[in-house]
């Protein structure tokens, strides 16, 4: 450790705490603004970004890091990562990243219409300019990075991982697919129908047991707060974690299941290095490791039967519902029900993964310049039947569904399901060690599991990349046999 | 205008922004934080200052000063504010900045202490402490602004008006109100004693009712919140205002009347000059004539006996009160009444500014060396019975009571008082303009008069100090004899 090296540390905690308040303004123009407030939102959010990207490209910084020594493993991956986020941040001209930030916004206002209206048509140009920017981003970022023009966007994401990693894995999973997804469809086929949560679920007596749930997973509210937006989210800081969600009083299954994934992700925030904080080792390791957090919560230990049964008794508790209803069994049959659809957001646990290989593919084919914009549809089309053997009706429930591209997001998709494969992974070691798991979590009880993952996952912040912190913390780096071996237990041994 | 001036323009454009961040991140603090999120909120605050005052006293600021020009009156005040900023910035070693800050956080721990135990002797020390680096402060920044070292405190609270332009007006009111007080009690002494709310009042009544309230004065809640905070206040920017307030299940005038109060402020922010919004000219004109806003609206207007009977009828619908309590006469009874009190935030408006002249002369004192911390209590509770023939029983109750210089908050005090009387002044001039205002106020609608203010004094930004201001709305400077002889028409005719 020298000088140089602690005034890195000091500038980059400023950046942190500038990149916190950045954190919950964008919290708050979701869940608290006035609309009115959108203009001038803006312009504090761009003077942070300004000012962020300013102290992190100062010529100083270059002099610092050529001097800088950082000793141990903690100050070491700080100084790495320190930069990584210099190299990053100075690889792109400002001219480059203003165009680009100029198209997003435009393409995104264009989309919004051109979903309405099932048109591709009124995006294509738009799409256009945003993926030239993007490409000319990811070759100006692979170079400084040395990486591959797509890897270089992945590692904007999911640092440590690239397509190499990741092909060969979703080439696996497809296969595995195409043979597990007909016969799970027939297990369910042969099984009774799911009995809907039928009446009204007043929303203080769901926001109630939503708060409940997120403190039996382990959420402090002295530091966390929950509240209401159109499209849920985990955001604020480490000390103070904002997770939202949103209530319909006819169905409590989606803020219900929405606050536990969201608490996945708060949980870790909330765990993270604490003598870090603000400073690039102390962040989390990556939009996958994240996600693994959520789905470990919300799909692996809040949709298995142990916590199912729980569940179910207290929402008989709190609303009234019938046994026959509000029963482990038919809760597993509404909540885990298998099906091939044309939208990810509403994908099952098997399919959800399809979904995602196929943007994977295609946002790889537009970087690398071998798919073009126009073509787009109907590579689509295309792909999606290939996976899932169905081909959408229009364009809105195809290749316009997603934000994501249209704003400019090309190397995030990957992340969902590397990140429900790691959990899968990461549960597999947690029920090596922990045989009694599914009778505490048939009492709602995930208090060892998560001190498990405090240990091993949130604890070690980004020391780590996705394929060390897997390895540490269960012996191997990604396998994606724990995820269908998950999925072979769940939805084909019936 | 030249290119150097449109630099700062940008350069203010973007402090401006980032104090509207920080701005924002108070209110959440004081409305929304969990409470273990203050440490890192103070880290992100910190950074959000410190970057801010380092925009403004960048080397180039001094360079593009020297070189600007602007033209026209609006532009010529942006550019003469700036300036001003410039040099109330650069007047401080950072040193002391950081000496006097740690003095204030030290000193106001201390005090709630001194206060709750009311022990002077614990706080002594830690005051005098403050008080010593104010005067140092003060002492820069006269010398840097030419001006009287308090009167430089003063600045920078309400710019334009010096101790020299209050003493005299605050001497005049002492010797009026030591001839009106009593006839003022001898006259309530005369009449019914006022009969209380009694009852339950709802919070989701009282908070619909508020909202009412506002609206009527005009608050757009498409541009607007209220939220609730231990101390009600109005923060925001001029497009996302925010308010707050502090509701009783039992006594619904505070809450009424506290949003009534920030719905003034608000008033003043949302209609701020939008063409230089985050510019200094932008921005209200002081403390004073902020102050002068909110009580506009509570004290001139909605404790009129016109707007009384109004709101009389709305709490009898909204409360099913009976007419004998819920009626103009009852609550201008209760409202309005007077009385010789120890505690400032609840005086009348009558001896209201008895305590802000004896803080006045007190912190002036203090600042001009000729008053000692260690005589602060005897000093207070001579200048109280002189004021008002009384005296605390203890110092929790005298020179304890306001967190204000314990904070380091010295020059602050008599703007409370000059915003009263500059109400009184504007509301005079509205009722010569508006003979129709009573018949408006007693239906509830503040529209004519508060699209008078908007016009005269909130579009006016900062471009004019507070006496010229005065002077355009009303065709006077500071008149006193306005204040009171609204007071002697509302306390003294009866």
């Amino acid at each position: 450790m020298n000088a140089a090296y602690d005034r890195l540390k000091a500038r980059f905690a400023r950046i942190g705490a500038l990149n916190e308040a950045a954190g919950i303004l964008h919290w708050d123009a979701s869940a608290m603004m006035p609309p009115g407030g959108g203009h001038a939102r803006g312009e504090q959010l761009a003077a942070l970004a300004g000012v962020s990207h300013e102290l992190l490209t100062a010529p100083q910084v270059a002099e610092d890091l050529a001097a800088a020594t950082a000793d141990g493993e903690w100050d070491g991956a700080n100084l790495a990562l320190m930069r990584r986020a210099h190299a990053r941040a100075t690889a792109l001209p400002v001219a480059l990243v203003e165009a680009s930030s100029r198209a997003n916004s435009a393409c995104e206002m264009v989309w919004r219409e051109a979903k309405a209206d099932a048109d591709f048509g009124k995006v294509r140009k738009a799409l256009t300019e945003v993926v030239a920017l993007q490409r000319e981003i990811a070759q100006a970022l692979g170079a400084a990075l040395g990486m591959d023009p797509y890897d270089a966007l992945m590692d904007g994401y999911q640092p440590g991982v690239t397509a190499a990693d990741v092909e060969p894995v979703f080439a696996a999973y497809e296969s595995w697919l195409a043979e597990a997804l007909p016969r799970a469809e027939a297990i369910q086929a042969q099984r009774p129908a799911p009995l809907p949560l039928e009446g009204r679920f007043p929303v203080a007596a769901q926001r109630a047991l939503c708060r409940e749930m997120a403190e039996r997973v382990g959420l402090q509210f002295s530091h966390a707060r929950l509240d209401e937006s159109l499209h849920p989210f985990c955001g604020g800081n480490p000390s103070d974690v904002r997770i939202t969600t949103f209530y319909d009083e006819h169905n409590p299954a989606k803020a219900l299941l929405g606050v536990l994934h969201e608490t996945g992700h708060a949980m870790y925030e909330r765990h993270l290095p604490a003598g870090f904080a603000r400073q690039p080792v102390g962040e989390a390791a990556g939009m996958a490791a994240h996600e693994s957090q959520s789905l470990i919560v919300e799909m692996q230990a809040c949709r298995s039967d142990a916590f199912l049964g729980f569940l179910a008794g207290r929402l008989r508790q709190e609303f009234g519902l019938s046994t026959r209803i509000a029963c482990r069994e038919n809760l597993a049959r509404l909540w885990r029900r298998v099906g091939r659809g044309f939208i990810r957001v509403d994908a099952d646990e098997i399919t959800y993964p399809a979904h995602v290989i196929l943007r994977f593919r295609l946002e790889r084919a537009m970087i690398g310049g071998t798919l073009a914009v126009a073509d787009l549809p109907q590579a689509w089309n295309e792909g999606l039947r290939a996976l899932l053997g169905i081909v959408p009706p229009d364009d809105a429930q195809g290749c316009l569904q997603d934000i994501h591209w249209h704003d400019g997001a090309f190397g995030y998709f990957p992340s969902y399901t590397l990140g429900a494969m790691a959990a899968a992974q990461l549960m597999a070691a947690i029920r090596g060690d922990m045989p009694e798991l599914d009778a505490q979590l048939a009492k709602g009880d995930l208090s060892a599991m998560m001190r498990w993952l405090n240990l091993r996952v949130h604890g070690q912040g980004a020391r780590l990349g996705f394929q060390d912190l897997l390895r540490a913390a269960t012996g191997r780096p990604l396998d994606p046999g724990d995820f269908t071996a998950h999925l072979t237990r769940r939805y084909l041994d019936g």
